[in-house]
């Protein structure tokens, strides 16, 4: 047990280090990071992760859609099998230093006590190869979709696709990912088993007092792509009756995407984060109008009851304002059960540790959710302060980053030593 | 009268090949013009302008907002004063090319028209100097507020704010005109009287099938900078209950007004044409929002009742959303009445030269609106198909736009002979 608790202490310290690393990546002056996807800060992290997983032995590959994957032999127990383990490295415009780094922080590190454990006998993997995956553009803010980088590993999205999305700037990913060195040619392993650890980016753990969140399930999401074209006139002396004013149709469902997931039959969440206007001049009706709408609810029926809504909308403000309005891109993810065999191994490893656990839901997308179609995967999430992510002031305690760090070192050994047959559900 | 009817023939071509000259600056594919404030388009009009008048005797003059005046001395008859006669270059992102540019090439040539008269003594000047004006920045697409270049000149905005507004990337006037070589060191002359020629923006003239407006009177606006702060939270896990999402107190407001003004005591027009959303991304909830909102009237009293009800409603909508709003700029352009004595002469002019006009009002502002405050001016409207402005499709045919020219040659010539005692209401 002495043995074991230096070691448990070195590491600690290693991913700690390593977690402050990234965050000087991308540093805001509000202690937050902007690290936009394939950005030039996204690139310094980037290099900050490979450089670290050579120095330590891990193989590193990059994808074309610019995933990277630190391979790392576990040794001769088992002939085959990638357990991973993994998250994001991009942020919001303005976002916090604990989305998706913490993962990639824990993976990293998780993966050399995995290491040291199987080297000195202490587990015995049933899985060859232990890898750390940082997945590309999983925030969405700068190319969307979100999820994107996880989406073309598990087929949601062609590779094309996503290298073909561009930014605000008409950027594309494809173009981003050569600017700073990675879009790759490697093939990816195969995941046959995948765990992430990430912050809750709600409150429920914090109101309930306790350290970790195996996350059962994740709420669906609609996203719609909505465009609303009116036409150019002079704000001045146009009549108002002859207006075709896309801003002000554009702020009906504005109003009406708020009100259906207000009023909806189940528990839903809705939003309008970002909208698109031109020509955006204060003495010009607004012309075009595209607004990025998101629904979310765990309820297949409440999410099909709030885009009907919405849709029905569309009629009711052409007739008001003379708009058209067109969903030139819309995005389904289904309400989706994580792996419960994963979550039985989990809890009972952490009861052993005397670490405190419960089940939630998760309502934001996380690469896991995409992994889940692939592989058997868990989700573990460690309290936010307050519930607020995706600003600077998105914080986790020292104790709850540790507690989140160890709960990963035993279900990451737990999974990665029980045999995969006794892993069905 | 033959020699007359040559010579208006040859001016006419003149005229109509200068402004088909200035289309080619800043040009797009629908026709239109792409020509915001001291970009590198209207540079190139302003070089063409320059050139133009100083090949035909004029001094070019430009003055340190970049607002050009071109000097024409028409002899000894008047010892001193100024008839000034002009509009704009700049365009709106995807505007006409009639808006201020029939003004500035009508300018031009009426000037050398007068030349001509007064050599040939067919007019006798009681102004010594003819000076066409070219004003920076009347459409406040780049740079707010709107009607710049003559605001700095009429004393309604000090040249140290006017140069110190930024565009939307933070590039100040100065900065731009700098970029352009279009920052000036000269004082302009003292405007004596002001004319300008200006397509319509609305379909009065096109109804009554008159081909020119005499503008007596210009609506009041109110232009507020509204900004809305929220807070920045992710848009899936957050509790609908515990967000202060800006855009949808933005447009809570845009809705406001638009029925502040559909529901006023008398005819206003209200906008919102420009709003500017952080961090606009799809999966954060906006947490800064600014909208340029706009109220139009002939009545101070309508004006007041908008105004009051959207702070009013600012208080509403804190109570649903939490977001807080402030108005760091506002504008107000008061009802503004023209010189009456200066109509009375052109409309007299204009029925011995037997062409039709008609007195009306203005909604758009204009930079006649501020010379009006220093000197008396006139504004002359020719139609507008489909009262249709800022856009591409933006038309006045060529008979609408040579009876304009006309017109201007016939007002200009009977303003400038008439002693300025004679002008007095």
């Amino acid at each position: 047990m002495a043995d074991q608790a230096t070691t448990a202490s070195a590491a600690e310290e290693s991913f700690l280090a390593l977690f402050d690393d990234f965050a000087r990546f991308g540093a805001t002056p509000e202690n937050g990071i902007a690290r936009l996807a394939a950005s030039k800060a996204d690139g310094q992290a980037r290099e900050h992760l490979c450089a670290w997983l050579e120095a330590r032995g891990y193989d590193v590959l990059i994808d074309p859609v610019g995933n990277i994957f630190g391979v790392l032999d576990l040794g001769k127990g088992a002939t085959d099998g990638h357990f991973f383990c993994g998250s994001h490295l991009d942020s919001q415009p303005h976002g916090g230093r604990f989305d998706g780094t913490l993962g990639v922080a824990s993976a990293c590190v998780v993966g050399t006590e995995l290491r040291n454990a199987a080297h000195e006998g202490r587990i015995s993997p049933r899985y060859r190869y232990y890898v750390v995956a940082c997945w590309t553009n999983e925030e969405g803010a700068r190319f969307q979709p979100s999820i994107l980088g996880s989406g073309v590993y598990t087929g949601h999205i062609t590779l094309d696709q996503a290298l073909a999305t561009a930014d605000a700037d008409g950027i594309t990913l494809q173009e981003a990912l050569d600017d700073i060195g990675y879009a790759g040619r490697a093939i990816p392993p195969r995941a046959d088993r995948y765990l992430e650890l990430h912050i809750e980016q709600g409150a429920r753990l914090e109101e309930a007092g306790c350290p970790i969140g195996l996350v059962a399930s994740c709420w669906g999401a609609r996203k719609l792509l909505v465009e609303v074209k009116g036409r150019p006139d002079h704000t001045g002396p146009t009549p108002m009756d002859k207006r075709m004013d896309a801003l002000l149709a554009a702020s009906r469902l504005v109003l009406k995407v708020n009100e259906v997931a207000n009023t909806a039959s189940g528990p839903a969440h809705s939003s309008v984060g970002r909208m698109e206007i031109a020509p955006n001049s204060p003495n010009t009706v607004a012309d075009r109008v595209r607004l990025w709408v998101e629904f979310r609810a765990g309820d297949e029926a409440v999410l099909d009851d709030m885009e009907r809504a919405l849709v029905q909308e569309f009629d009711i403000v052409e007739q008001q304002t003379g708009c058209a309005f067109s969903v030139p891109w819309r995005d389904d993810r289904a309400v989706l059960l994580f792996d419960a065999a994963g979550i039985d191994i989990i809890e009972a490893a952490l009861d052993d540790a005397a670490i405190g656990h419960m089940r939630l839901p998760t309502i934001a997308g996380h690469d896991a959710v995409r992994l889940q179609s692939t592989c058997p995967t868990t989700l573990i999430f460690v309290p936010s302060r307050g519930g607020i992510s995706h600003t600077p002031e998105e914080f986790t305690s020292r104790a709850d980053m540790l507690a989140g760090f160890n709960a990963m070192v035993h279900a990451a050994s737990a999974l990665i030593s029980t045999p995969v047959g006794d892993q069905d559900d």
